[in-house]
C-alpha cells in the first residue's frame, strides 16, 4: 500500500509533488521521498515519517527542476528502514533513473534469484529493485522500450512513475490492479494514484492510465504506448480500494468512491436488515456505508464513536500494568447516545476479529442494549499479494471460522457480511469480472509465482466449495 | 485554550498523565509537558509539538513518582516558545511547586505590573506565572491556604492543577469558566479538563470540581475546600466549549456535548428551514449539528466534504506562484454527491469569514446548485478574554457587518445563525444565566481589568442595542 | 567554570558573540546561549552542546540587534539541563534584562533562602538567579545603581555581562577572581572572559574590567563606575586560571598565560631535577610547563603522549566486559619514543590521582624504564568555591595523603609538586597576595557563607600546620 | 581518505568496531557506519558526522553478532551524502556481503562504464560499488576466490574489509598504498587501518596485511592467500601517510610515524638552516617535525600557535561584513612569545598556499621580526589518485610556481622544502622505491586509467625535467 506522484514540466515540480503526496498520505505513513531532475542533475530527499514532517521549504527549494516523482510508503513489519524508502534512484547504462512503485510483484523472488545468479547485486529488500535491474539489462533503443521489455517480465500489480533526465513516465500493469490517473495543470502534467491529489492542486483530471499502458511525458508533451497489453485484456481492479483504501472523495476505476461505499451500505441494509434505534459507523472508513445503511433502513445515523486523530508516530502503548486499552486509544463511545439503545455498527471489513470484538464490548459497556455488527464487504478469507498489506491466511478469522462462529467471538447480537453478489450492486453491465476480489474468493487473477502453496490452497478450496 | 491533567497516588502517574494529555490533544497542539514528583524530587519534560511525538517510554519512565501533572498548549501567535510551555515549575519558600493552567486571567497585566514594582522577576509572558508569584507571597500556613489567598487576587478563568511533594491540588475559578472533572482509577485520583481523558484510562468519573472549589489530594485521600466561592455564586460556563471546543464524546458542565451540539442543529433547522437536497457538515466540528439539522428537517445527511487529518506541524504552504489553495489543504468536496444539488452546509461558527467564503466557493465549483450556510451558534461579535483564542474585535466579521452583508461576502444563497434564545434550547430551568456567552453578547461576566477599552465598547454597544 | 561575552553597538552583534563563545569553548562545553536586543525586543537561543553545533546562520540572523551577550557553561553533575543554561533572561520592573555569569557566589543559598522567605520564586538552581532577584528588588534610579546595589549584597566570584534595551553592562567582583577584558572593534565594544576571544575577531584589547568596577556601554560610549570597590582593596585573582583553565594564548591578570605556565615548568625543574632522557607533557594543558622544564633541565622535549581530540558529547564508554580503558580513550603513548627511556612527565595538577596513576602505568607498559611525575602546581588540598569545578575535599587525594603516599599510589619512580613559593616565581613586587590560591592553602579570601564547615576545617588546618 | 576496521569472533564486535573507528577519526569526519553479522542477519547503522555523535549504547547493542566491520569517511565536496557512506551492504548470489574501503581505484570509471553497459545498476557514486558488482559477477567457488577474481580487475589503492555471514575478510592491493594491520584480542581478530586503533582496545599487534594478500577470518581462525600478488612485486606505500595523514602514535609500513616525522624535521634543519630564536610548529601535524628541527638546529622549540579543537560540523564562517578571519578560527598566536623574535615555522606541506600565507601574516602581526617557513616534505606538484584528497593540479601552488615565487606569495623571509632525497633519510637499504611519492614526482606507480590527461602531463613533465 503506497501512493505515488509524477510531475512533468512544472516550474515548481517538487512543491507539486509534496502537495500530492500530502493528499495521498492515507496510502502510506511510514516513509516518504521526492526526487527531482534539473538539467541532468537529480536531487533527492527521503525520510521516515509523514510528508508534512519530512520536508520544509528549504528542502523543497533544494529539489530543483521541472520534473519530479514522489512516494509515500505504508508500514509493513520488518522492512521499515530508510533503505526501503522510495523513490529508488540508480545509475544505469550511463544515465540516472528513478522509480516510485505502488503495488506488489508476484514473481519478484523468482526474478531476483535469477538476477543474483546472473551477477546482480541488491541493496534493498524491495521488489521494486527487481524492475530497475531488468530495465538495466534491456537492450531496447529507447527508455520506453527498455521499460516495456522489463515490465513484460514481471507479474503482479504495479502502478509506476519513472523519472529520467527531463522525462517522466507513468506505467500500469495489464490488469490495472492499482489506480493511476493523469491530470493537467497549466502546461504541466501530473500522474497520481488518486484524484484527490489532483484536486488539491486544482489540476484538471484527464483520464486514468490504461491497464497495460506506458505514458511518456517529454518536452511538455504526452505520448501513449499500449506496450504491456496482452491478448487476454482482462482487468483486475482491486475491489478493496473501493471498500477501504482509497479516499472517499477520490474517483477511481471510473467511479466515485463515496457513492460506491454508500451503495455497499444500502445493499447491506437490504441483505441484513435489523430492528434497531441507531446506525453508527466505525470512523472514518465506515462512514459512507453507515450513511447508506441508515438511509435504506430508515434508522437514524449517529456518530456514536469518536476518533482521536492525533496518533503520532511514536505513540507509546500503555504498560500492561495499567491495562490493555484495546481500541480505546483511537475510539471513544458517546455514552448518552448509546445508553439503552439497539445499535447497528458498520465497519468495512474484519481481519483478525480482535478489534471488532473490542468495539462490540466497548459499545456494550457504554450501555448499548443490542449490538448488531454489519460489514460492508464479504468475509476476508485470503491474503492479498497485489499490494494490500493483509496478514497471513492463518491470521484471517474468516479463513478458519464460520460467520456464526465469528459472531460468537465478537459477542455481537448479530453479524452480517455483504454478499459477494451484493458487492457488485454498483455495476450494471457485467463488469464484475473486471475486478480482483481474491481476498474474498481466492480467485487470484495473476499467478502467485513466489507463493505456490497459497495458490494451491485457493484452488483446492474453490474446488471444495 | 489548553488541556490539563493531574494524578495522585498512581504507581505510573506519568504514564497516566501521558494518556490523558493524548486524549485531550484537541485542546492544544503547540507544546506539551509533564512534571512528576517522586520522594521530594521533581522530574519534568516539556517539548514543542504533539504529545505522541514528545514522549517515548524511556522518557516516561524517567518521570518517576506517584504524583504528576501535565499540560497541552494551544498555539497562539508570538508566544510560541518552550519558555511559555507548561507545567510551570518553581521553587518557592523552600519547596518545589508546579502548575498547569487552562484559562485566561483578566487582571494578569495589572497584577504583574504591581508584582514587578514590588521586585518580582518574570521569566515568561504567561499569566500563569503571576499565580506562582502570588502564592509565594502568601503567608498562609498550609499550601491550600496560600493557593486560596493567591487565587482570591486573580480574576478571570482558571482551571488549575498543582503538584507539590506528594500532593496534587485541583482548583477552579468561582465562575467555572473552563471544565475540570475528577475521576478515580483504583486507589488513584485523576483530575482532567474533559471526561474523554478519564474514559481513555477507564477511570470512574466522580464529579466536576465545583466553581470556586479547591480539592486537595494527599496521602491517597481527597479533601474539598470551597475556598474561592464568593457571595455572588454566579456560574459562567463557557458556552463555546459546547459549540466547538470540547470533544463531542465528553460530558461537561453536567451535559453531553454531542447531544447539545445535535440539539443546536435541530433548533437551527427550526429557525432557518430551507428547501434542499442534502445537509453536509464542515468536518469534524460541524458533524453533530449537521446530523441534528438533517433529522429535524428530514433532509438526507451526507459527508460531502472530506477532511485530511495528516496536517503535520511543519506543513509548508504552497508558494503563491502555484496558487492560494485556501481550505483545499484540509477539505475536499465529494463532487458526484454535490453536483446539481441544493446544499445546506453546517459549521459551528464564523470568525473572519474567509474560510466560510472559500467553502461556499469550493462547493459551487464542485457543482452545487445552491449553497445555504447554517451556523450552529449566534454571530461572534466579541473577543473572548477567558481562554478561547479569538482574534481582535476588528477581525471578527460579525462585529462589523450585518448577517445580510456577511451572506453577500460568503456568496452563499442564504445564511442562518442560531438565535441567542435558540442557543439555550437545551436547558429548561432557567440555567441560561449560568453560562458565559460574551462572545455573542458582549456581556462579560468578569471585569476585563487589563482591557478596559473593550469593556467600555461592550457596555456602550449593549446600551445602544 | 564558564565563559562570557558582551557586545555593544555592532551591526552583527550576535555573530560576534558566536565567534567569541567559540574561542572560549574551552571554558565550558555543556551548554551555550546568546541573547540579543533589537529595538526593545529580546531574541534568544540556548542549547545543550558545543557552540559550533548549536547555531547555524539562520539562527544567528534571527538574533538581530546591535547588542548581545553570550555564555558557555561547563558540565557539572546533576544540574545539566537547559533550565540552567545561560544567558538568563527576565522581565523586571517593566523592562527585560539578561545576564551571563562566570564565577560562583559563596552566599547564594543564604540569599536565596531569605528571598524565598520574602516571596520570591526560583525557576533554576543557578546562583545567578539570585542576582536577578536582588536587582529587581533594588530601588535605585538607574540600572547601574540597581545592579551595584544588588552586587553589594552578594559575595564570592563573579564576572558578569548584562543586556538591557540598547545597553550592555560588564561587572566584576571586588576581588577580581575571574578575568574579564574589554576590547574595541570599529565603533563597537566587546567584553569577554579571555583575550583569545578578542583576538579571533581582531578586536583591539583595551584593558581588563577592574575588580569592583561596573562598566556601562550605552549609545556607542563607555562609562566606568567603581561601584563595588570596598575599603580592603585586596585582589584575589584565581591562580588556577594560570595553571590550567585559561587558554595559553590569552593574556589575563596582566600577564601572558603561556609564559607563566612555561615559568612554572622552569621552576619545577629547579625544585625537582632528575636524571632523565625525555620530558613529555600530558597534552594539551601540560605542554608549556613541559617545554619550560625541558629547557631548564636541558633534557629533550617530546610529544610522547598523543591526544584524541574527537571526544564527542555522547561518547559511550566501553562495556566492562571489554575492559576498563582508563585514559586510553584520550591519550595514546608513542611507544618507540618511550621504550627503554627515563621519562619526566609533566601535568598541571592531580585531583583524585586515578588519571595520573593510569598515565604512569600506560607509560610503563609502553616501555618506559623510569617514570618521574612532575606537577606544575602545589598539591590540591581544598575545593574551590569561586567557580572552578573541583570535587569535594574527601575526593582530593592530596587532602588525605602525603606526597610520598601519592607517589606510591601513582606507582611513579618519583613525584614532585611545584612549591607554594615556586608558584609565584613569575612575580617580583610582592603581588603574591593579589592571588587566590585557596585550593592549595585553604586561605579562602572571601567568606564561605554557604559552606561554614569547610571554612572551619581550613582554619583549623592552618592553625594545625 | 578513510579509516576502516573489521572484527572477527568477538562477543562485542560492534563495540570494538566503534572504539577502533573512534581512534581513527582523524582519517575521516564526514560520515561513519558499522555493520555487524549475527547468525545470518546483518545489522547496520550509518550516519553523517563524528563516530562519538553517531552511536549510543542502545544503537551499539542493536548491532549484535561476533563479526563486524566499520568505516569513517573523509569529506570531499559534492558527494557528501548518506548514500555514499560505508560500509556498503548488498545481497549478491543469495547471500549478504558488506564492504568498507580505504583508498581509491584508478580504473573505476572505466569498469563502471563497462558494467553499466552490461546491465548493472549503480546506487552511489563510490568506486567501492564497482568492487561489489565485480564480486557478484565472479563465478569462483569460494567467496575468497570471487573477491580475488574481482580485485584482479581493479587498479589503484585499496585496503578493504569484507563481512559475510560469520566471516570477516581483509585485503590489500598489490602495491600496499594504504596501511592495514592485524591484531589479536583474546580469541578475536581485528584488522584496522592504523595501530593506534589496536592500541585503544589493548589488542596485540600481529603484522600488516601484506600487499596483495587476502586474509580470511573464519570460525575463530585466520588463513592467508597471496591472491593478488603480481610478478612485479613492487610496493608503493603512500609517503604522505608518514608526512601528514597517519596519527603520530601509529606504526605503519613497519616504522614509527612519530620518529619518521621527527627525522624529517632534523633533515630539514640540515638542508635549510637559519639563524633564528624560536622553532614553532603549525599544530597538530607539524609538531614532531618542529621538535626534530629544533633539536637538530639547537634552537628552542615553542608552541607559538594555539589550536582551537572545537571546530564542529556546522561551524558558520563569519560574514564578509565582519571580515575574513582566515586561519584565525583554528589558530591563534602567543604574542608575547613571538614579539621581536626570528621565527622558524614548520608545516607538513603547502597545498594552495593561502593558509601558509595567512599564517606568515598572522605571525608578523603578532610581532615576529622574521618568519622562516620550513616544510617537512618536497613541493606538492601533482594530485593524488590513490586516496588522498588533494585539489586539482591547477590549484596546487607548487605545480605552477617556483620556490622563490611561492616564498614571495607567502611573504615569508625564507622558505625551505625538504628535498626528495631528504624525504628518504629514514631508510638505509634502498627501500626508497617501495614508496609512492607521485604527489612530489609525478611518478604514478599505477596507471591512471580514468585520468589519462594527468598521466600524459606527468610523463611529459618528467621528460622535460
Amino acid at each position: 500500500m503506497c501512493g505515488i506522484v509524477g510531475i512533468h514540466n512544472h516550474p515548481e515540480a517538487s512543491n507539486i509533488a509534496y502537495l500530492c503526496l500530502y493528499a495521498q498520505q492515507h496510502r502510506g505513513q511510514e516513509s516518504t521521498g521526492i526526487v527531482s531532475s534539473d538539467k541532468g542533475i537529480f536531487h533527492q530527499h527521503k525520510a521516515m515519517g509523514l510528508v508534512a514532517d519530512s520536508f520544509d521549504s528549504t528542502r523543497i527549494k533544494s529539489l530543483a527542476g521541472r520534473n519530479a516523482i514522489g512516494h509515500v510508503r505504508y508500514s509493513t513489519a520488518g522492512s521499515s528502514s530508510i533503505e526501503n524508502s522510495q523513490p529508488f534512484v540508480v545509475s544505469a547504462r550511463g544515465e540516472q533513473l528513478a522509480l516510485a512503485h505502488n503495488g506488489n510483484l508476484t514473481n519478484a523472488l523468482e526474478l531476483r534469484k535469477r538476477l543474483e545468479e546472473d551477477g546482480a547485486i541488491f541493496q534493498s529488500t524491495m521488489d521494486s529493485e527487481v524492475i530497475m535491474h531488468l530495465i538495466a539489462r534491456e537492450r531496447g533503443k529507447t527508455l520506453v522500450d527498455r521499460i516495456a521489455g522489463a515490465l513484460r517480465k514481471v507479474e503482479g500489480a504495479y502502478s509506476l512513475v519513472f523519472l529520467s533526465d527531463g522525462v517522466m513516465i507513468a506505467a500500469r500493469d495489464p490488469r490495472g490492479f492499482r489506480p493511476l490517473v493523469i491530470g493537467q495543470i497549466g502546461d504541466a502534467y501530473v500522474a497520481a494514484s488518486e484524484t484527490c491529489a489532483l484536486d488539491l492542486i486544482d489540476a484538471t483530471i484527464m483520464r486514468e492510465v490504461r491497464p497495460g499502458e506506458i505514458v511518456l511525458f517529454e518536452q511538455g508533451g504526452m505520448r501513449s504506448y499500449d506496450a504491456l497489453v496482452d491478448g487476454k485484456n482482462k482487468k483486475a481492479h482491486c475491489i478493496f480500494e473501493y471498500i477501504y483504501f482509497a479516499r472517499p472523495d477520490s474517483h477511481i476505476f471510473d467511479r466515485d468512491v463515496y457513492t460506491i461505499r454508500k451503495g455497499f451500505g444500502r445493499q447491506l441494509a437490504k441483505e441484513h436488515p435489523v430492528d434497531a434505534d441507531l446506525v453508527i459507523p466505525v470512523p472514518d472508513s465506515g462512514v459512507p456505508a453507515a450513511i447508506g445503511y441508515a438511509q435504506e433502513a430508515g434508522i437514524p445515523f449517529e456518530m456514536g464513536l469518536i476518533r482521536n486523530h492525533y496518533v503520532g508516530r511514536t505513540f507509546i502503548e500503555p504498560t500492561s500494568e495499567i491495562r490493555h486499552f484495546g481500541v480505546r486509544i483511537k475510539l471513544n463511545p458517546v455514552k448518552e447516545l448509546l445508553a439503552g439503545k439497539r445499535i447497528v455498527v458498520i465497519d468495512d471489513s474484519i481481519v483478525r476479529g480482535t478489534t471488532s470484538m473490542k468495539i462490540v464490548k466497548m459499545l456494550r459497556r457504554a450501555g448499548a442494549k443490542e449490538v448488531h455488527m454489519r460489514i460492508s464487504s464479504p468475509p476476508t478469507c485470503w491474503p492479498c499479494f497485489y499490494g494490500i498489506d493483509t496478514p497471513t491466511r492463518r491470521e484471517l478469522i474468516a479463513a478458519k471460522q464460520s460467520v456464526k462462529e465469528i459472531r460468537e467471538f465478537l459477542t455481537a447480537d448479530s453479524l452480517g457480511y455483504l454478499s459477494r453478489d451484493g458487492l457488485y450492486c454498483f455495476e450494471k453491465k457485467g463488469e464484475r469480472e473486471w475486478f480482483c476480489d481474491a481476498c474474498f474468493t481466492g480467485e487470484y487473477p495473476v499467478d502467485l509465482v513466489d507463493s505456490p502453496d497459497i495458490m494451491e490452497q485457493a484452488m483446492e478450496a474453490r474446488r471444495g466449495c
